[in-house]
């Protein structure tokens, strides 16, 4: 297998070259489209299933919605359809004809599913009403990169609608709050969240509440947003209800959606110079066990205490993969596992067996001396249980860390902008709230990340008037 | 809200009501494109977390492959091209611009996926390789039918490579055997498995597999299907790997599938005057509760008893709904319900909670004498055990009842083609293998469902030349 190129030198690369030695993905035929192999989609599936049962807690339900939306449809909102138009892909001709109109392929189904909501929505009594769906959607981007921007990728969107304003703000926040607490608590990346700026808000939205994260290079990645939609979708699709004085009003929506982008952000907080590096609480594989022997004789004994072992661990809900491949050495596996980032490596030999323990390898500890623990078998679960928790907490100290380290304060745009274009980081300033400052940090490369609720900065940090809010600017994915 | 059609003099017509009364599902503004609305898509996520399951128990893994599939890759197997090129959806346009060459909707993924397999697949080490993806298809149908002919609809595909042919005609079979498992043992629907003859083939397979089911019309549904593909796709794919002596060679693969089409399947099999019958193991809703009271110092009673009773069941898996809703009264709710099919209703009221009883309804008893049943609130969970189990056995002894009453054996095509045509049902008969025969039974509607293993029959129901073996002969879905 290819060396993997050097984290620190060049991520980009390193990036690329993780992906196909953990076999995580592969290109496909279509540009931009990838496929999701078994370890990869068995990440997404954990995911799904831990934010599914979260979702579904808030009141929400979920449905599906049909994939291609008449083009008219998608003209209804006329910001929206300035925001995705450059990205639509379309199909013109079906059943070996020509459509008389043609269709999108969703990009993202606010128009599909406020459509519905015009049916569904009579009375003030209907709502909130709080659907989510996992699906499909595409967006032809220029320019791709796996998880972070993708012809195709797989996501949740959630969309909701509520009596009044108020009601359809707290809920986005609610939803926030979600995002937030899962990307911490089970992916073990530091979130900052915050309010976007108009022009970096989803395309029909009156507000837009992200999660942003910071990558180990320095670089910001959004990795979720919830938008108050307020009235523009339910005016456009004529979504009206009776409310309790009797008159007909339009309701007000929110949605919010995660992506497998996620998957690229725990890639890029959390990997290292030896591969992937799995979160335990979403990890494919838990626990890996590297059965060791030479001799037949050992074999036997071995391998029936490896299944002894399996089985008590999947007993109690790990994810446990044996290594019986006769083909590589127990080195050849140390390294493939490492690669594809299982936190827990088991190693049990002959000379463990009669010690009555076995080895428990903590992938991300590095150094050497607590690296390796050897435990009682009788003592197996526990032991498991304690490092996949202290690996967990680890990663998330390691990643705040590491943020905390890359976190600035500044004043003016000419003296913070140099480092930023050449180091990375995220700093806050001051700003006067005006599109043309927000404008200047492009000359940087860089985006405003959010608005914060703080206002520690007097001046703007590029024109020096009065600021308004603080502000985070970084360069993004 | 609308009284159904008459489910013994108009089907179809029941069908389209039960689904609009329940409200199941909805008409999209793209012909032949459903949404599934909560209801529904609660019945598909309980049908895929068990079938997901017992698919990962045969050793097969899940992936995601792209929606969108090069045209080209589309006519690479000749046979596969000529099924399915007057069902395609074709994006022509991305990004503003004409595609270089257009990208077909996937109305199945062979193609796409083994031009991965012929990237993964070098050694005999490599095989078999067993993978799954749940996904949604597009395939343009002239005419549409909700759940049983969609343009879009929901399905998981399997797709296998082995070392040779036995092998994957034994895998094809598992597959079968497992999708008739789940089919009889959790929707309650008694399947018939058979082969496909050479015209209703999968477009592309060497053998097709089939479980077939008889709804309560007398007409035939395919509920899914198992294909040898054998070389047909490693060929034009070039899939190749090393055998154990050293030569480079195909693989033998399998595809196989199963769709939303099952919810059809469900309603049409289950489904009474009063409306939908969910069977109890799959049931979005398994015991619907509702409390009964006219003052409000009863209502806090009740409420407090009915959320004690809903968190006991809970707590044990039961999937329980409280209608609260206050502007219906009980009897209404009784019927709305009803309509939805959920199999268990419990009724609680002053003078139940004085006797420390609930009262369970059975939605599919007829006998009025044993519809209702008293139970003591310390038995609840027990009782409503019980009675779930019953009902899905009962629903399933009911199915292949009235599927035996349709099944009839017969000789030639004149004496039971009219009746077939007039009545519907299954007719067993023999078949002499030609396709001018098997053509014959277009004159009465009817198409051959399968070929069996017997060979009951002397004689070919249409030439009354030698039989080669039994076949059954229906009308289908």
């Amino acid at each position: 297998m290819k060396k993997l190129s050097d984290i620190n030198r060049d991520f980009a690369q390193w990036y690329q070259d993780v992906l196909e030695a953990s076999e995580f993905i592969d290109q496909s035929p279509v540009r931009g489209s990838f496929v999701l192999r078994p370890y990869c989609y068995s990440l997404w599936e954990n995911i799904q299933k831990t934010l599914d049962k979260k979702i579904k807690e808030t009141g929400t339900e979920n449905a599906y919605f049909p994939l291609l939306i008449p083009e008219s449809f998608f003209k209804k909102e006329a910001k929206h359809v300035e925001g995705f138009s450059p990205e639509l892909a379309v199909v013109t001709h079906a059943g070996g004809k020509k459509l008389d109109e043609p269709l999108v392929v969703r990009p993202t189904s606010e128009t599909m599913i406020y459509s519905m909501f015009a049916k569904w929505i009579k009375s003030w009594r209907d709502l909130p009403l709080k659907i989510n769906q996992w699906a499909n959607v595409v967006r032809w981007e220029m320019r791709t990169r796996p998880f972070l921007r993708t012809t195709e990728f797989l996501w949740q969107e959630g969309h909701t609608a509520h009596l009044d304003r108020e009601e359809a703000v707290i809920f986005a926040k609610e939803i926030l709050e979600l995002y937030k607490n899962f990307v911490q608590d089970y992916l073990a990346i530091p979130v900052i969240t915050g309010v976007k700026s108009e022009s970096e808000r989803f395309a029909g939205a009156d507000q837009t509440y992200a999660i942003e994260c910071l990558m180990q290079d320095g670089k910001a990645l959004q990795m979720g947003t919830s938008h108050v939609l307020a009235h523009s979708f339910s005016k456009s699709f004529d979504i009206k209800f009776q409310n309790k004085d009797g008159q007909l009003v339009s309701p007000y929506c929110t949605s919010w959606g995660v992506t497998t982008r996620l998957i690229g952000g725990i890639i890029m907080t959390h990997g290292d110079q030896k591969g992937l590096v799995m979160p335990p609480k979403v990890a494919p594989i838990q626990v890996v066990i590297i059965p060791i022997y030479r001799k037949d004789e050992e074999k036997d004994l071995i391998l029936s205490k490896v299944e002894q072992i399996r089985n008590c661990l999947e007993h109690d809900g790990f994810r446990v993969f044996v290594d019986l491949d006769d083909q590589l050495t127990p080195g050849a596996k140390f390294f493939k596992w490492e690669v594809k980032g299982v936190p827990v490596r088991m190693e049990i030999g002959p000379k463990d067996l009669d010690k009555n323990q076995v080895v428990l390898v903590n992938r991300i500890e590095q150094d050497k001396t607590k690296k390796k623990s050897f435990v009682s078998i009788d003592m197996v679960n526990r032991e498991v249980a304690n490092l996949l928790d202290k690996i967990q907490k680890d990663l998330f100290e390691k990643a705040k860390e590491r943020m905390q380290g890359y976190q600035h304060k500044a004043e003016k745009l000419e003296d913070f902008g140099p480092e930023l274009e050449k180091n990375n980081g995220l700093y806050q300033v001051g700003w006067c709230g005006s599109p043309d400052c927000e404008a200047r940090v492009k000359e940087y490369k860089a985006t405003i990340r959010c608005l914060l609720d703080s206002k520690e900065n007097k001046t703007c940090f590029a024109c020096s008037k009065s600021s308004k809010t603080d502000i985070l600017v970084a360069k993004a994915y």
